[in-house]
């Protein structure tokens, strides 16, 4: 092999680009596993939504759709599947996928339940809200893939493009919950307060979301998402949610909008997912010109060091040859000539900056995550702790941040850290604020 | 392949624990390389304060002594490439080597320049201060290498194991340069007001080193390190350093005084290589252990499911032959049944949240390495915009943090914030507080 014949010093210098191209080759895998999953989500969500409907209402006619969008969810599960095996027949190397496969083996632990459930859908035997939660599980495992998929990322404009990713994801997804929840009001004519408060928390968990996704998104995909916010369906469907604010029991609505928040909330997410389409190939993009752009530089890379390492040769033959230069104040013949080594420190002082720049925006870029991961986190506590519920649990959250004039994320960071340090006493009135 | 028969979610539990396990294989022998490189940093310490003597004094007789030391130090840096040699040759895997082997690189490429410089100093070419500052280069690049062991390490207890070395080594490093500086000044009789100033840069600098040493550190480390401070050599090292504070260009010393000082601060980082060897011998042990317990893990794991994979086999099998149960109240045919899945979701739970536990755990324990680097960039940057020299950069960032009431890192991340936004008008005025 040729590069044996460069010096050690050099050898590393190419060694260290080539770790950099693998490691961006891996990643490029789990971005194409990233786009599958981003598809399989998005047929869940579908039946989701049609099986929500199936099993609120009598009706028989939905029965051939439902089991048509099973059936592209179940194909799309099939693919993915497949890809998986895939990865998982390759070599692991020594790259930190414990946490990857974790969130894999969950996310299959999940699909492995899916044809039970859609045995009892189709048969009535569960009710729309459970079978709601069900599907909300597995989808929620998906997205943790995509998460960790984000956060193990070692490229900078590779995590930006999964963070914005990621977090469109996310935010669809609470579109997919809220309007099963409206379908359920709705259908009951008004919604009681615990739906109300839900309905605030998905939207404002929403809107978290599509903000985080907005400071990391292309500019394209920002201005589809802009032109989504000013469509005439997200108007109305903005409006339909005014509506179920203002009912009550003795406030009821007539039954037949709940089919119209269906179809408009439906239109809504459809319009998402031409984006999702975006991100994912601006994803793909990306890793492609990554992996095009190392391979570039490393050839180049290459060139300049055996360019270097024939010049020390050339050097060192002229040396051998020179009988006018006295030993005192010719340049020391060991290690490489001075020239020389000024090229190699030039090389190694810019190689190091560069990655100074990269881990700068990476930490960046993965700062997002981390708060989502904190606010995650602090929810679970409070959960577990406190017995609240979910929207209740982010609602304490909101609140404790505007009575201290804090970030949502840094009263998650102060609760996690008290917790902590001590565990068990925990008193639930200094958690009343 | 046996595990080929596992269902796609256990083979996936058993991968991540398998990546696991390579992952931590790979840090082991990037472990192993750390601890020849803190025996070589130990050797090039010893060469540069016999180099100093021999340049600061015309006495012939240190000459033997100065080249047996360099030979141990070459002999120990012939054993790091042998080692690196392997590395270089081994499949480079996934995994992120592109900070570290650029650190490799730029130690390699100084070491390259180690024989030259050996032989100026031997043939009195070059000023005491000269080598001093070459060979603190050479050794910083070394410890950069540490640095980045430490600061990609993805175990907790073995992080904690390197940022305890690192900065104990930085701080012997330190202490190595006061002793050479210490022998400049009482070789003069005094120190003047840019050596003093400097001399209390190293002693605080490595007040800070150990004392995040201790923070990470085994007890047993620990209490030699107290004993350390507690010996004699120590305490009478001390001493000198108040005497060397106490002169100036009209109370000038007995010149005796800087052997004095050499064998007394010699001693001390005699006794700091012993805690070193410590560190380094923990260090590998930490390896080792982890490596035990998830091939351990592992074993039991593979064990585990197989035997809810048989179980699987079994229920699927006994209902085939059941006639008993109706298709409708049986427990579904699809994917696990019900008890294996609460096994598999148990074990799923298990591996997050130990995964989770590890995370913050290690996060805590690269904080320091953060912390170092915020400052360490903070003092590049005080040079580079302000032309001030480390001591004075160092000083600047304390004062900053004591008139603010901050922690020195808060000053730096603050400083480098300021300038990142606005990179090309830092205003002079506004540093001075």
């Amino acid at each position: 092999m040729q590069e044996r014949k460069l010096p050690a010093t050099l050898r590393f210098m190419l060694a260290a680009r080539r770790s950099e191209l693998l490691r961006l080759e891996d990643l490029s895998q789990t971005c194409a596993l990233v786009t599958r999953i981003s598809q399989l989500v998005h047929a869940l969500q579908k039946e989701r939504g049609y099986s929500n409907l199936y099993l609120s209402s009598q009706a028989t006619h939905l029965r051939p759709r439902l089991e048509s969008l099973s059936q592209a969810a179940a194909s799309l599960e099939h693919e993915l599947r497949a890809a998986l095996e895939e990865i998982d027949q390759n070599d692991l190397g020594a790259a930190e996928k414990t946490r990857l496969f974790t969130r894999i083996a969950h996310a299959l632990h999940l699909l492995d339940e899916l044809p039970a459930l859609r045995r009892r859908i189709l048969d009535r035997r569960t009710s729309a809200q459970d079978a709601t939660a069900t599907l909300a599980r597995l989808i929620g495992s998906l997205l943790a893939v995509v998460f960790e998929a984000a956060d193990s990322a070692v490229d900078p404009d590779i995590t930006r493009c999964l963070v914005a990713l990621f977090n469109f994801m996310q935010g669809k997804e609470l579109a997919g919950q809220e309007r099963a929840l409206g379908v359920a009001g709705f259908a009951c004519g008004y919604f009681v307060e615990e739906q109300l408060e839900r309905l605030n928390h998905l939207q404002e968990c929403q809107e978290r979301s599509f903000s985080t996704f907005s400071r990391f998104a292309s500019e394209a995909a920002t201005q589809q998402w802009q032109a989504l916010c000013a469509s005439a369906s997200n108007l109305q469907a903005c409006r339909l949610r005014e509506i179920a604010r203002s009912t009550h029991a003795k406030a009821k609505l007539d039954t037949q909008l709940g089919e119209l928040w269906f179809e408009l909330h439906t239109q809504r997410i459809d319009l998402m997912q031409g984006i999702e389409s975006q991100l994912e190939q601006e994803l793909l993009q990306c890793c492609q010109l990554g992996m095009q752009r190392i391979r570039q530089e490393l050839h180049s890379h290459r060139r300049v060091l055996e360019n270097l390492s024939d010049l020390q040769h050339h050097e060192e033959q002229a040396r051998l040859f020179s009988v006018h230069s006295s030993e005192l104040d010719s340049p020391p013949a060991d290690g490489l000539s001075s020239n020389l080594a000024r090229s190699t420190l030039d090389l190694l002082q810019h190689q190091a900056q560069r990655l100074q720049v990269m881990q700068d925006e990476l930490r960046e870029a993965r700062q997002a995550l981390e708060e989502r991961k904190l606010v995650e986190r602090a929810k679970q506590l409070l959960i577990r702790q406190q017995g609240y519920n979910e929207s209740e649990a982010y609602a304490w959250l909101r609140q404790a941040a505007m009575n201290q004039g804090l970030q949502l994320e840094e009263v998650a960071q102060r609760l996690l850290t008290t917790s902590t340090e001590n565990p068990s006493a925990q008193p639930r009135a200094r958690l009343r604020h």
